[in-house]
């Protein structure tokens, strides 16, 4: 899983018929951008936890997608 | 998944059998430059989202590639 | 699989239902920071191995997730 | 999928019962070099085109590789 | 598939049961370094070839991990 930043969300009116409904955050790393299902319900500028890979459909309805928000982070303890 | 730009297509002559009639478009993210089968009909400039892995089967009618552009991105909100 | 140490753990109270009761914990590879779920009582400052992909699932009870924590490291022989 | 430009091919004599009979090809990337089973009977210096992770053992009669040369590019129209 | 050198192994006194009896090798590739299940017995200073993802558990009676050395190289021919 990576951390990171939710920064907004994607707006597409054509897409593949199984993506409709389904929200999608953008989100930076520390490293890169990428974009993944929402599953918590999370908005813009909340630290979240992104899982990445075929696992990441188990939390979305077995939707196709490659990486969800599973997580709104409170802290990370160090 | 990850959003980019289309700049291109690929052209050959010389494939395997199983992805005969599959078009291929050439995808500029932030970082890297991929190549992804495509579900949407986009064209050279559109803004895209890719998914990446064994679920970008699902969106090809099953055809063994490894990206798939799934949307046509109309706007990031932030 | 990737040796990093452990620099702290994640604390989410709005989280997936299928992750409650997992520990997380931050991992600080050469080159990246991740997050893994914890199988072998990991803590702050311990030399671990990560392991990656979905087989991550089989070292926690098939819960959900893309890394695991699978040993604690003694030593690299060089 | 990504784009490279084969470079060579790898000789091992010592290696894993199933591997035996597979080409091995170096294939640059913009970013990498990788080893990809071959698929097409590419050479040095074709530009091809490589799929990655388990999808790649459908096009090498299901051997165990996780990369594959699976066409040989003419062009890239843009 | 990647090309790499073994530098050494891993030592873990702590770790999940199901790797027990699984040597661990650390390869340095071009970019990166990574730790690889044995499966053709290499030592420190050897060429070796590395596949990653749920392929490599074929080559390691099934033990869970996402890496594995799978054949030593003589040569690269460029």
């Amino acid at each position: 899983m990576k951390i990171g930043t939710v920064t907004g969300s994607v707006w597409a009116t054509r897409k593949v018929q199984s993506l409709q409904g389904q929200t999608f955050l953008i989100v930076k790393t520390e490293r890169d951008e990428l974009v993944a299902a929402d599953c918590v319900g999370a908005g813009a500028g909340d630290r979240v936890m992104v899982v990445f890979g075929t696992v990441a459909r188990h939390f979305c309805d077995n939707a196709p997608v490659d990486a969800a928000v599973i997580a709104i982070v409170d802290t990370k303890k160090e």
